[in-house]
């Protein structure tokens, strides 16, 4: 298998199909953990305007914008995705990205509905203001990866040309993610332990549980990134032949 | 220049140069923006237990853990370096990651020092949690690259081994770093504007300023994050070589 052949200068590689299975279950307890932490601690779901409307902002953006965005972009990471046509893999990275994008707007819809409904002004925290700019660049990024690469009609030298850009900012939005991710969390302990007989600062097993909940998150969100990054595991492909795979030829 | 030699798949490659005079830049927008925030709206600087005790630890944690960490991190991108001996290098990296290390001591003292004067516990926020775990992995790169690296009597396995484990937590160290100021900036803000007349949900230009020097932040440690992922970037070297230049020989 290619992702054992050690690479010099690099991390010592790792097989990538166990890795993955790694990654998979740390992705599902990032999952699990905030359905838990909403579910347990701040009052279950509803979709009322209320916070457990909110509840469903957490859980919406942690499994669209990092667990499900995670998957979608190892996609051309899997060995077995390097021989035969690419095309199918394609389809396969765009269908779970944009799938991880509905999960944003609703996630997005959760928490505009909450506050309008509560009126409590949107877009003020440095969370939010993080939260938006990967919102956005993920959306740019799907619709130019949409139209360079899948349209039939997208000339090659803009694939050539836009390839490298679409991998950089395929990492950054997910570093976005991550920063907004952890942010949302500390400010959520913040607002919901304040005030309270156990406020945050005295660390009562819910800070505790989404704090580590937040680590969790970081690792996972992490080895993703070293994941894109190893050289070993990279899709060894000409960008001439790339760009002779286009949606209908 | 050997940073504008293309290479395929990746990201266009720039003159490094030029890219670090820019990282220079946004670098010293960093610390500048950073004290000005706790000078003109937190009430400036002190070493007496008060806030203005606290008010050093985002300027320390800012120039030391992001700003010149950002800077020992690239010394190997520095194209001079690449050609003759490499020990000056190896003492430039130790001597500037250990005084960003000290500033970094600073900055949790001037914390410690804060919440001990005022009762309030310390280390039980998520930021605090990848705060330390930013600066522990922090400490053990030092003195693990001190071993390997500096001492002669490292073993050229023990340098083979531990250099590119070295090289990846160099990049996480500061992702870890990156999320924490995040959070840390969020926390501070909600502190500080909340119970006033104008809070941080009504965007006043504290908020402004500080959410934009958080995006100023990210954008930095997301630019290093990249300069050192770049492939035409990196110091063209033999393992063996690199293993025969220990201090003392």
């Amino acid at each position: 298998m290619r992702g054992a052949v050690p690479a010099a200068g690099v991390m010592p590689t790792f097989q990538f199909l166990p890795f993955s299975a790694l990654l998979g279950t740390l992705g599902f307890l990032c999952v699990v953990f905030t359905g838990f932490w909403s579910q347990h601690w701040r009052g279950g779901f509803a979709w009322d305007g209320s916070t457990k409307m909110f509840n469903w902002h957490p859980v919406f953006m942690v499994t669209g914008m990092l667990v499900l965005y995670g998957a979608a972009v190892l996609v051309y990471r899997v060995p077995s995705s390097w021989a035969g046509p690419k095309l199918p893999w394609k389809l396969l990275h765009a269908a779970l990205t944009l799938a991880a994008f509905v999960l944003v707007v609703l996630g997005l819809v959760a928490v505009f509905g909450f506050h309008n409904a509560q009126g409590t002004p949107n877009m003020y925290s440095l969370h939010s203001w993080l939260g938006l700019a990967a919102v956005l660049l993920f959306s740019c990024q799907w619709l130019m990866g949409f139209a360079a690469f899948l349209l039939p009609w997208s000339p090659a030298w803009l694939r050539i040309i836009y390839k490298p850009i679409h991998v950089f900012f395929g990492s950054t939005i997910l570093a976005l993610a991550m920063a907004a991710s952890i942010s949302g969390i500390n400010e959520k302990l913040f607002f919901s332990l304040t005030n309270k007989t156990v406020p945050y600062a005295k660390l009562p097993p819910e800070a505790w549980f989404a704090n580590s909940l937040g680590m969790v998150i970081l690792v996972f969100g992490l080895l993703v990134l070293w994941a894109l990054a190893t050289p070993a595991w990279k899709r060894p492909e000409s960008e001439s032949l790339e760009a002779r795979q286009p949606l209908l030829h």
